[in-house]
């Protein structure tokens, strides 16, 4: 069984930003959040407006010293930086990440750095990968609740593996109906000449058929279609 | 060529949320930005600092009284939306979108909707597909800059993938066009009391519309549906 990876911010500044990251983490179903050592203490009352209503990922949230604590027990902890670091270790996208963090067995972890500096290179000898986010080369700008919406996103599409929320769209109308409503069409065309001349009447009669199949409108609407064709046979109203 | 797709705000209320909006677009490469009827005017002072550098992509935004005007140049208009609202049009994932977007030859928008209502009827009845970002379904709260990061950041995805071979299909015409033609049809059914009683109109016109959206009819096709109609307000032949 796959584990939803803990969000563990270093040092964050903002307590603004920390609600943020919290609103972001549960649009995408992420509860359990990590704060090392944040700037302004713990908790924060900027924090709770910008949540938005995620107070239940605030009020768990933990706090520890280091970030050696905050990860004791994971086994797998990914860190995120914006630009190369000379790093040796396997740079993935946070859509990479989310499909092995799927199939893992074991306990991972996404840090994000402070919002100004990122993650320092003794905090980033602590992950086992790099998550880096493709991003214009010529202006990366992230914020930590954008990188961290990404993060949660993309986790997030292999949770459900569903296909998007279903609108049910009417299927398109029997053949019959369709054939209805054409020949109602034609038959009103036919007396004002729209088919002349002969010889080209069949090639229009197909293009016009053609032009109405590729909607394909549902019976309701093939319906509605017949309407409007009633209507406007009808007389002005006086 | 794929073409970039635009981003539209319609009726954005904060400035600083469109410069988010901008920041969140140019991190991705996307810079054609277009606003409707944003309600404290344009230029805003609050939206430059929020864009953290994307200036050039406020510097050319465009304004425009109205969403018809707005995308009146456009092939393909998708809409955002959070909740479902029973609209009958294809919804899609952001991801899906961007894919469709990518082999589209023609010019796409993405709609985003005022931060408080989102968009309303009248302005979804103009697209042809939605877009839902599959959220959890306890808590859906993103906000302007998010929900345009994730479809800017899963457009960015298919920039680097080659396309395959292309199939030449007539693209879907132009808004206006359609536009055009839907005007064509709503003054030759008023006469006829089809829009009567009153108090129904909006609806009923609401709902042609989204029946004539639906096709993605070509320039050539929407030409030959005109003719059909002026076609039908000619006396018999004698």
């Amino acid at each position: 069984m796959s584990q939803n990876p803990v969000i563990v911010l270093v040092r964050p500044q903002l307590g603004e930003n920390i609600g943020k990251a919290a609103r972001a983490m549960l649009n995408f179903g992420l509860t359990e959040l990590r704060l090392v050592a944040p700037r302004d203490g713990w908790p924060n009352a900027s924090a709770g407006p910008a949540a938005a209503g995620a107070d239940i990922v605030l009020a768990d949230a933990q706090v520890f010293d280091t970030l050696a604590e905050a990860v004791a027990d994971i086994t797998h902890v990914y860190a995120t930086t914006v630009r190369k670091r000379g790093v040796v270790k396997p740079v993935v996208t946070p859509a990479q990440a989310a499909g092995a963090i799927h199939i893992a067995q074991d306990r991972s972890a996404i840090l994000f750095g402070a919002e100004r500096s990122g993650l320092d290179s003794d905090e980033l000898a602590l992950a086992r990968t790099i998550i880096t986010v493709p991003i214009n080369p010529e202006f990366g700008s992230l914020n930590l609740a954008q990188a961290v919406i990404l993060c949660a996103y993309e986790w997030s599409k292999f949770q459900s593996l569903k296909s998007p929320p279903h609108t049910e769209v009417d299927p398109p109308s029997p053949q019959f109906e369709l054939d209805g409503m054409i020949d109602q069409l034609f038959a009103m065309l036919e007396p004002k000449g729209y088919f002349l001349p002969e010889d080209r009447s069949l090639v229009t009669r197909r293009m016009l058929r053609t032009l109405l199949t590729k909607p394909g409108w549902s019976v309701q609407e093939v319906r509605t279609v017949r309407g409007v064709l009633t209507t406007l046979q009808r007389k002005p109203l006086s």
